[in-house]
C-alpha cells in the first residue's frame, strides 16, 4: 500500500507514527515493509533565523520518526542544551524567543549550508533524513520559500503583519490575527514527488495537524489541492478538534481568523466534500467519538481520537485508512 | 601614547595583555588611560566552515582581552562545550578537524549573518567587541577576504594547495609547505582606521606573532608595508624565534617555506631595517636573553621574551616600547 499523509509538526508526527504501526513498520526508525509512506509537510512555517534556516514541521516529523524528538516538549531534540542560544543572547542577538537547542542548531547548519550551495529543500531533508532514517519519506510541500504571515491589529488601529513564528511562539498566538497569509505560496509550485505521490497513493489522509497554518498551507501550493480532488484515492482527513477544542496548539485562534468554528464539524465543511462542493477534498471525515459532525457528502466515522500512545494512534490510523476503503488485511 | 601593535593569534593576543598592563591598562577589559593601543589583526587565518565564518585570530585577541579565553588551550573560549560540533559530525558534515565550540559558534553566527548582510568586518568586530570589551582597538587588517593557503606536495610529486587553516590544524603543519600563499592579499586594502592608527601612531611593535602566516600576512596588504616605513613613530618587533625555536605553534614549518632559518637573526633579517634596506619595516628588534643577533640598521636588544604570566609580558612591553623611544614616565 502507498499512502501519502499531509502533516504539520507535533501532531503531524504523533500522527505519522500511528500510520507506521498500523502498516507494521516499526513507529520509530527504518524497516522492511511492502507498504509506502510518504509524507507532505508544511513548510510555512519556516523562518531565517540568526542566519540559519529553520523548518520546525520537517524537523519534528524527522525527529520523531528518527527517535531523537525532545517525548516532553514534542519538539526539538531530547537531551537538548542551550548554550549557543545564551551567548548569541549575551550577543544581544534578536531574537531570543525563539528555542534554538545546540542539536537542534547543527541541523540547521547543515541545512543552511546546503540551501546556500543551491541544493533545493527536498535534496536538504533527503540528505539530513539519511542520518535520522525515519522510515517515511519526508517530502517539503514546496521547495519555493513560503512563509506564513499573520496580520494583527495595532493598538492604534492600525495593522501590521508578523512572522507566523513570532505570533504563534512569541505572542502565543495571543494578538487577534485579523488575516493568515501564506506569502509565496500562490507561486510556490509543489515538491518533487508531491504530485506524483498524491495520484500513486492507495490512501490519502490529512493528519490532525492545525487545518489553518499545517493543512491550509500545503494546500495552498497551487496544484496540490487539485491533486487531491482529481485522485484515485480517497482523502481521509482527521478531526484535530475534540470537543470543541484544538487538541494541542492554538489552532482555534487560526481557525478564528479564517471565521471558521472550532468545531470538528465546522473544519470537515472547511475541508468540503470533493464530491459535492467546487474545492472539496474529503471523502471521508474521522472525529472523536461523541463529537457531532455531520459534513454533507462525506462519510464521517468516530473513533477515540487522543493520540495519548503509539498504540492508540495506529487504531485511529487503521480507522482512518479503513474509512479510505483501505483493506490492511 | 598611542601604540599599534600588528598581531596574529595567541601569541599576539598574550602579548596584547602585556602591552596594556604595561600602559597602566587591566590586562583584561576596558578600563580607563591616557594611552590608546590599537590592534591591526591578521585574517588570512580566516575561513567559512559550516557556513559559518570564522575569524581565529581576531577572536582569540577578544576573548583573550575580554576575559572569556580558555587559558589552556589559549584558543576558544572557557567552559566550552562541543555539542554542534559533535551533530555536525553525526551528520558526516565536513570538516572534523576544526574545533568549534559552542559557545563559539555563538560569535560565529553572529558575524556571519552581519557579513551577509554586508556590514564590514571590521564593524562586525566591533560589535562583537561591544560585548567583550577588550580595552584595545582590534582592527582588522582588512575587510577584504584575504585567505591564506599553502602549496604542498604530493607523494606522487603533484602540487596542491590547501587552506592555511586544514595544513596547520588538521596535519599540524606536517606536510612540507613549498608555498605559503596570502590569497586575495595583493587586491586587498587596508581595513578602515589602520593606516591612520599607523601614521598617528608613537610606537609601532610586531607582536612575537608568526613572521609568516601572521606579521607576513598583514605586511602582504598593499600600504601596510608603506605606512610602516613612512610612519613617525619607530617600529620594533619581538622576536617569536627564542633559542632557535619557536615558542609556541609551528612557525619553523613556515619559515622553512619561505627560505628563512629559524632564528632570531634571521626574522629580524626577513624584516629588515627600515632605514638600510628596501623594503624594511624594523628600527629595533627585541630578542631573548642570549640570543645572538645583529641586524644591520636595526637597534637590537635582549631581554627575557617568555610570555609566563602577564608581568612578565608587561616588561617585554616596556622593553620594547623603550627601544621604540617612548617614555612612560
Amino acid at each position: 500500500m502507498k499512502i501519502v499523509v499531509m502533516v504539520g509538526g507535533v501532531g503531524g508526527a504523533r500522527f505519522l507514527l500511528g500510520v507506521k504501526a498500523a502498516l507494521g513498520l516499526p513507529p520509530v526508525g527504518a524497516g522492511e515493509s511492502t507498504h509506502e509512506v510518504t509524507a507532505v509537510v508544511n513548510t510555512g512555517d519556516d523562518v531565517w533565523l540568526h542566519g540559519l534556516r529553520i523548518c520546525p514541521d520537517l524537523d519534528t516529523c524527522m525527529y520523531t520518526l528518527g527517535g531523537g524528538i525532545d517525548p516532553e516538549r514534542g519538539w526539538g531534540q531530547r537531551d537538548e542544551t542551550w548554550t549557543v542560544s545564551e551567548q548569541l543572547a549575551a550577543y544581544g542577538a534578536e531574537p531570543t524567543w525563539f528555542g534554538l537547542g545546540d542539536r537542534d542548531i547543527a541541523t540547521h547548519l547543515v541545512r543552511s549550508r546546503m540551501l546556500r550551495a543551491d541544493y533545493p529543500l527536498s535534496a536538504v531533508t533527503e540528505a539530513l533524513c539519511h542520518r535520522w532514517q525515519p522510515g517515511v519519506s519526508l517530502l517539503p510541500m514546496s521547495d519555493d520559500r513560503v512563509e506564513t504571515h499573520v496580520v494583527v491589529e495595532e493598538s492604534d488601529g492600525g495593522q501590521r503583519a508578523l512572522h507566523f513564528q513570532e505570533w504563534w511562539v512569541r505572542h502565543r498566538a495571543g494578538l487577534p490575527a485579523r488575516e493568515i497569509v501564506p506569502i509565496g505560496a500562490a507561486e510556490a509550485t509543489p515538491g518533487p514527488g508531491v504530485l506524483a505521490a498524491i495520484a500513486g497513493a492507495d490512501a490519502i489522509l490529512l493528519a490532525p495537524s492545525n487545518p489553518v497554518v499545517s493543512i491550509g498551507t500545503v494546500l495552498a501550493v497551487p496544484g496540490i489541492r487539485a491533486a487531491l480532488r482529481a485522485s484515485t484515492a480517497k482523502v481521509v482527513g482527521i478531526s484535530p478538534i475534540i470537543n470543541d477544542k484544538p487538541v494541542r496548539g492554538m489552532a482555534d485562534a487560526c481557525l478564528t481568523a479564517i471565521g471558521v468554528d472550532t468545531t470538528a464539524a465546522a473544519v470537515g465543511e472547511h475541508y468540503g466534500a470533493r464530491t459535492s462542493t467546487e474545492n472539496g477534498i474529503l471523502d471521508g471525515w474521522l472525529v472523536h467519538t461523541g463529537d457531532p459532525a455531520e459534513v454533507p457528502g462525506v462519510a464521517v466515522r468516530s473513533v477515540p481520537l487522543l493520540m495519548s500512545d503509539v498504540q492508540v494512534t495506529a487504531e485511529m490510523a487503521r480507522a482512518a485508512l479503513d474509512l479510505a476503503g483501505v483493506d490492511l488485511g
